[in-house]
């Protein structure tokens, strides 16, 4: 018996649409690094556009291509997620013949271990993001994304208090540095060019080393005396930090070309308000050079 | 005494940066418009780009904004949000005199009164967003946002059980229209061109007659009834949501000139999957009308 | 024409249910004060209890409920949401007489004036929560809850800071007070008893008075020194602010009887780990006192 | 060099605190099924309580806990995540000697391989909970919770829409079950009793089968059919579902004790309103036997 193909039907006088498909898939995956496998929970999104004449998309082949390409990926041992979401795009494209533009998005917690100053070691959390976009004939171009928590301490409050302190005792101990600190969410998103990889453990190095220190999940009391002493001998601003991780970017990824996409954010939860307080710099290698 | 402003140091061979500010600042606020007060909890975002040559951004001045343009507003009598988000974002540029950009975002839960089939009235609730940018010595861009929950019943289920019922008794009843049906969030973005006002009650109605049927709060039992007819007598793919706000955009809005930015984009809450289905148009009106 | 009524039907042997209801009903309403008038968006929930020999509640009625008591309220000009809360309790139990319990729950965001040390006054956000239980033939009992976000100093890293350096410098300024700071979220439920009152704006000063300082959205740089110093020379463990919360509580409602339950709860968003510290007590005035 | 140990400190005249620990602690582990690993991404919250006389808690040894009985978990080869809680309500007592209490809680998603109606198989995710509580010298209390997502077809609504039809055209066919279906998130907890096991993958099997059909990722059209007939062939109240559960726990679990605890809950996230429906029963699962 063949059943009606709604999807399927002629429509005419109509708008083409830019992207259809589905969103908040969930799968479990595992991908294999030279060193250890990493289970990973993505939520997914995956999209192709519709052209004028169609009316709909066959959308339960978008959770075919999510099946079958993550099954892909492990059985061949693919070692990131931003080469399977490539693969993805690619193979929405094979799936839905009147498409010409498809596009995948990743989004899962990810663990790294790291040790604590005294050398304790632990897995700590981040998150990662990917995007990849394929049009008909045309390369598939993706994006790497990654966010980690660190700890910032306020260069502002920090020589306010002993400016304050020096008025009101004659002087200020250098050791003053009393100032307000927080959780400071950074993130950092690259284009990923062909024929190129990028890490997303070292994107991770880059904004755990852009904040007044990184956060241990373990910290004895030694060690947290000594993020302490580092986070207030190197305050930032959410500006400080979007500056540090570009300036990183630029220095690492010399090889990279000028039209690769570069987004950095740094929010910091601040602790002496409500709200946030927040930068961003969305540009490309190329200008950040120039 | 003067205190040190860290912020506004001088500094040299250093990044600009994009956007710089605070995020997630709630305030309540009362729009007046002709027939009544409508108080909303605003979370706003307020942004400035920050040159190579400073430091820092004086992120006060952004909360002193917020608060003497929604004082003003209030005094004035301003009807809508998106005219004090733009009078916010000429605002940060005239405290903040090293900066050539500004933006400002609010996002709140806003209230109609709507009568459910029957004719009992109820406030339903919706979500209205609004952005503004500003440029030094150019002209304030404001974007309009809206989002309404409504029901979509699914068109390709229907014609399927129709036709399985059909192949297993013989005949099939033209009132067969079992399929399933769902949440549908739909959301319409819209540019106001200078000059010009679009209304949010406006947009909501665009939203509300393009799902298979709005929702309402408080349904007796023949209003429910009535839902549920017209929902499947007007079954919709998300793609056909999409589609059906964008025309009712291009007939409504013949006066608006060609590169006036629409999104339009309809979520399905599916009630056969986990998962969502998406549909979206990013384009402009003059696409839109060729 | 007499729709069939499903809900009303008789059935046997069957279980009785604890709470059935309607959830996450969005309404506006203000609160009307003697010095002011607060507009509130609720989230509402709204449940009662199922005889066995039932089918179903009545859901529309809960939504009538909320409506008419919420305009009621208006009109009456009541000034608070628990005692809104009570009256939607008992209401619900005189529009389904099958029921023998009902129970309202409403969650909100709340400003007050607060002025900075330096005396700028601004609008802060706090969230607000009430219980209303109601018994056939018996009374209503209310529960009031707050939360508020201040900031903690830690005392341990304070302490093992000074004595690192200590060792490392043959001394330690007096005034080397750094530690992590970071947000704390602090919570205080209490019951209502019959013929009281309890007022959020004092709970809330209980929340903020026992934190390491309170926070403000808008603060001068002079504002900012005084907080970082204040919340130094104040610096709390979680189990600390718990503990002075409860202290507050003794003193403040000594006129309120024994069985009265109290909880308070401080949750750190952690400056130096990803996750958050907690505690809490869960308990009675009586267990306090005693 | 000995560091001042300051949660240790004698303290009086203080109150002692119901829970104090780590919340939010995120963590990747493998739980070994006779027929497969499970990965999981753990949501992690370790509380033990603090008598009046010791200012603080020491927080980094529930940190080591987690890390310490996880691991040895994955060693043993320990095949539930309720069991890992209850080692670590244990062990939190052995590391906190001044504690009498203790409280573990794990949150994460889960995958089981399902099929469709048509037999195509994929992995469909649900929530997995689990709570442990442990008191000195007592035993060790372990619940388990689980949440599914899946529809529910209103019978309300059927019902109404065939007598409406029945009005207006003098008959009803009796397939005329136009209805509004949607998402329904139904969830239940039970207590393990001592020396027993429940199984998660059993308690998923009893929400699936309570409410009108259980959700499929992957549909084709003659699936996606058959969904839709079953769920409206069997239509289903939040009070149904609740009612539904409780009959197959009391039928299953015919060996358990009946000082067990058990919560059903059904919210059912409406397609023709904005807010949800939603039941409860909280009881044991001797109120439900006699």
């Amino acid at each position: 018996m063949e059943l009606p193909d709604v999807q399927s039907r002629r429509i005419e006088g109509e708008f083409k649409l830019t992207r259809v498909g589905v969103k908040g898939v969930k799968k479990p995956i595992e991908v294999v690094r030279p060193d250890r496998r990493v289970p990973l929970v993505l939520s997914i999104d995956a999209y192709v556009d519709l052209p004028s004449t169609l009316r709909g998309v066959h959308m339960s082949r978008n959770i075919e291509s999510i099946n079958e390409v993550l099954d892909l990926g492990v059985r061949q041992e693919v070692g990131s997620i931003e080469e399977l979401a490539g693969m993805m795009a690619k193979d929405l494209l094979d799936r839905h013949d009147y498409a010409t533009y498809s596009e995948v998005m990743f989004d899962c917690t990810y663990f790294l271990e790291r040790a604590s100053p005294s050398g304790a070691k632990c897995l700590e959390n981040y998150r990662l993001m990917t995007k990849a976009v394929a049009e008909r004939d045309g390369p598939v171009s993706r994006t790497i994304g990654v966010e980690a928590i660190g700890i910032t301490a306020c260069p502002c409050g920090m020589e306010t208090t002993r400016k304050l302190t020096e008025e009101k005792l004659g002087y200020a101990p250098p050791e003053l540095w009393l100032t307000h600190n927080q959780r400071n969410v950074a993130r950092l998103f690259m284009d990923i060019p062909e024929g190129s990889d990028i890490e997303a453990d070292e994107l991770i190095d880059i904004l755990e080393s852009s904040v007044s220190a990184p956060t241990h999940e373990i910290l004895k009391r030694q060690d947290e005396a000594e993020i302490i002493l580092d986070s207030h001998m190197n305050p930032k601003f959410v500006e400080d930090v979007v500056r540090d991780i570009l300036a990183t970017v630029v220095e690492r990824f010399s090889d990279l070309p000028d039209e690769v996409s570069v987004i950095a954010q740094s929010e910091s939860e601040e602790s002496i308000h409500k709200h946030s307080a927040f930068a961003e710099r969305n540009t490309t290698l190329g200008s950040l050079r120039s």
